[in-house]
C-alpha cells in the first residue's frame, strides 16, 4: 500500500480500540446468556477494521469536538452495523462471516432475529447515555440521524432482497447506486459524517455536503466490496468467496452481464439467478464467474468504482479544505484512495 | 360480559380510533412500496384491539395529561407491538395472523424480517417528534421507557425460544412468570401505564408501582391469551386454534402437563415437544390437548390467571385510589376483570 495511505490504518488501529473499549460496557454478559447475551457478543467479538465508528471519531474530532462527543455514537453505529450483519445473514441465508459460521447457521433463524433486534435496542441505550456529554437536545438531534440512517439501510435492504426475490433482470447502474447509497452509503459514509460534523457544532448546511461526499466514498467502497467479494484472498476476506453470486446478489457485475449478454446465454444466466441458493451449483456459480471475465464486466465495476472515488476525492477537498492540518484530517483525505487501495 | 365491563370496549373504540388515525400519518405508503411500505402496512390495517396504547392514552388523561401528550408513545407503542408481531412470525413459523395467513407466509423470512426492522425505527421516528409537545428533556426520558421495554421483550423472547429449541421439560411456574413477565407484561401493560403516568408528570416512585401491578395485570392478559389459543372460537381468534401447541411452545398448561405426566407418558410428551414444527402431525396436537383435559391443566391454568388477575385489582385500588372519579379511571379499574372476561 501506498506510503501515504499508511495513516489510514494507523487510524483504524487507534479509533477502532477507543470503540471497543467504550463498546464492552454495552456487552457484558448476563442472564438469559445462552439464548441471548452470549450471542449477542459473537459477532462484534469477531473483529473487523471498525471503519464506520473511526471515520465518525475522525470526523468529530477534525471540526473540535473531543472524543467524548462521538464515542457514544460510534459505539451505537457499530451495534447497529453488527444488528445488520446478524439480519442480512438471515434474509442471505448466508453461511460464513467474518471467518465463522454466521449466526443463523449455528443457532437457528429464531433466535438470530431476535439478537439482531437485541443489538439494535443496545445501540439506542448509548444514545440515550450520551445526554450526559451532548444534552438532551443535541442528544437528540443525534437519535434522529440514527432514525433517518437506519430508515435508508432497511430501504436499501429492501430493495435488495426484492430484486432478488422477483428475480428482475432489466436493472441498470442508477438503480444500483440508488439502492447502494440508501443500503450502503448512509451508514457506512454519510451517518459517521454527519453526526461528527454535528457534535463539533457544525449547522445543517454543513452536514448536507455529507450527503454527496458520502454517496461518492460509499458506492466507491460498496463496488470494491462486491470486487473483493470474487477476487479477494478467502482468509483476507473472511467470507465465502463469491458468496454473493451463490446468492444471487445484484451487484454491479452481475447487472451488467444481464446487460452485456444476449439470447441463450442470458437466459443461462436469468435461470440460474432465479434458483433458490440451495439449487445453484458450483458449476453454475463458476460458469457465471467466466462470463463475467467475457464481457468485461470486473473491469467495468472498476472502473466505476474509481471514477466514485475519484468524486470522492474532489468533494473530500472542498469539504475538508478550510479546516486545519490534523491527523484527523490527513485520515479523512486518504480514505477514498485508501478504499480502492484495500485488499 | 358482565355490564360494568362494558366501559372497556368502549373505552378501547374511541381510543383506538385515535391512535388509529395519528398511526396513518406514519404508515404513508412511499418508495419502495413493493418491498417495504405495502407490507407495512399490511399487520396494522388488520385491526387489533389497541389494548396498549388505549391503556397508555387513558393513564395518561386519568393523571390529568392532555391525549397529546401521549399519542406520539401510542403510535410508537402499537409500531413496536406490530414489529414483534412481524418478527414472532419469523422465529415462530406461525401460519396465521389476524384471520390471514401471515407475512413470512407470504412473502418470505427475507423480506418480514426487514419489515420488522421499520416498523420498531419507525417508532422511533414517532418518539422523536413527541419533543414537540414534551420538549426535548421529557421526550428524552420516554425514549428511555421504550429502550427499557424493548430489552425486556426481547429478553423474554430468547428465553421463550430457548426453552423450545433446547427442549426443556423441567420449566416450573416461576420460570414460566419470568418470562411472561419480560415477554408480555413490559409492553403489554407496565411500558402503557409508566408512560402515561410520566407524560402525566409523575415521578419515578409512582412509576415503579407499575411494575408490581403490570406483572400481575399481563401476567393474568397471557395465561388468557394462550387459553383462548387452546379453547377460543377460531374466527374470534385470528390465529390457527392450538397454534401454539403446533409450535411447541412453552404456556402454563404445558408446563403443567410435563409437571404432571409420568413415565411413558411424559416421555411421549417430550419426543412431540422436541420435533420440528413440520414433523408434528395434527394426532399428537390432539393428543397433547386431550392429555391437558386428563391432568387438569386447563383448570390450573385458569386457576393462576384468577389469582392474577385478583392482585392486579388490589394493586389497581392502591394506585388508582386516590385519583379523581373519570371514565379513564373506570376503564383502567375495569381492566383485570375484563382481561379474564374477554372471548
Amino acid at each position: 500500500m501506498n506510503e501515504e495511505l499508511q495513516i489510514v490504518p494507523a487510524v483504524l488501529e487507534e479509533y477502532g480500540a477507543v470503540t471497543r473499549k467504550a463498546l464492552r460496557e454495552y456487552l457484558t454478559p448476563k442472564a438469559p446468556r445462552r439464548y441471548l447475551y452470549d450471542l449477542i457478543n459473537d459477532y462484534p467479538s469477531r473483529g473487523g477494521r471498525m471503519l464506520r465508528p473511526s471515520l465518525c471519531l475522525a470526523t468529530a474530532r477534525a471540526y473540535g469536538a473531543p472524543l467524548a462527543y462521538a464515542i457514544h455514537a460510534a459505539v451505537a453505529l457499530e451495534l447497529i452495523h453488527n444488528a445488520f450483519l446478524v439480519h442480512d445473514d438471515v434474509e442471505d441465508e448466508s453461511l460464513e462471516r467474518r471467518g465463522r459460521p454466521t449466526l443463523p447457521a449455528m443457532h437457528g433463524v429464531a433466535l438470530s432475529v431476535n439478537v439482531g433486534d437485541a443489538l439494535a435496542v443496545t445501540a439506542l441505550r448509548a444514545l440515550l447515555d450520551s445526554r450526559g456529554v451532548l444534552g438532551h437536545r443535541l442528544a437528540g438531534r443525534v437519535v434522529e440521524e440514527t432514525e433517518r440512517m437506519m430508515r435508508e439501510s432497511i430501504e436499501g435492504q429492501a430493495m435488495d432482497l426484492g430484486w432478488r426475490q422477483d428475480n428482475l433482470t432489466g436493472l441498470d447502474e442508477r438503480d444500483y447506486l440508488d439502492m447502494v447509497f440508501r443500503k450502503t452509503c448512509w451508514y457506512t459514509t454519510i451517518y459517521p459524517s454527519r453526526v461528527g460534523a454535528l457534535v463539533g457544532g457544525r449547522d445543517s448546511e454543513t452536514l448536507d455536503g455529507f450527503v454527496r461526499y458520502g454517496f461518492f466514498l460509499g458506492a466507491a467502497f460498496q463496488i470494491q466490496d462486491d470486487l473483493l467479494n470474487l477476487l479477494g484472498d478467502h482468509d483476507a476476506y473472511g467470507k465465502e468467496l463469491s458468496g454473493d453470486l451463490w446468492e444471487g446478489k445484484r451487484t454491479l457485475m452481475v447487472i451488467e452481464l444481464l446487460r452485456a449478454s444476449e439470447g441463450e446465454e442470458r437466459q443461462r444466466v436469468a435461470a440460474i439467478l432465479a434458483r433458490p441458493r440451495s439449487a445453484r451449483s458450483r458449476q453454475d456459480v463458476a460458469w457465471l464467474r467466466r462470463c463475467m471475465d467475457e464481457h468485461g464486466c470486473i473491469e467495468y465495476a472498476r472502473s466505476v468504482a474509481h471514477a466514485m472515488a475519484g468524486a470522492a476525492i474532489h468533494e473530500a477537498s472542498k469539504i475538508y479544505g478550510g479546516l486545519a492540518p490534523s491527523r484527523d484530517k490527513e485520515f479523512l483525505e486518504a480514505l477514498p484512495r485508501w478504499v480502492l487501495a484495500r485488499a
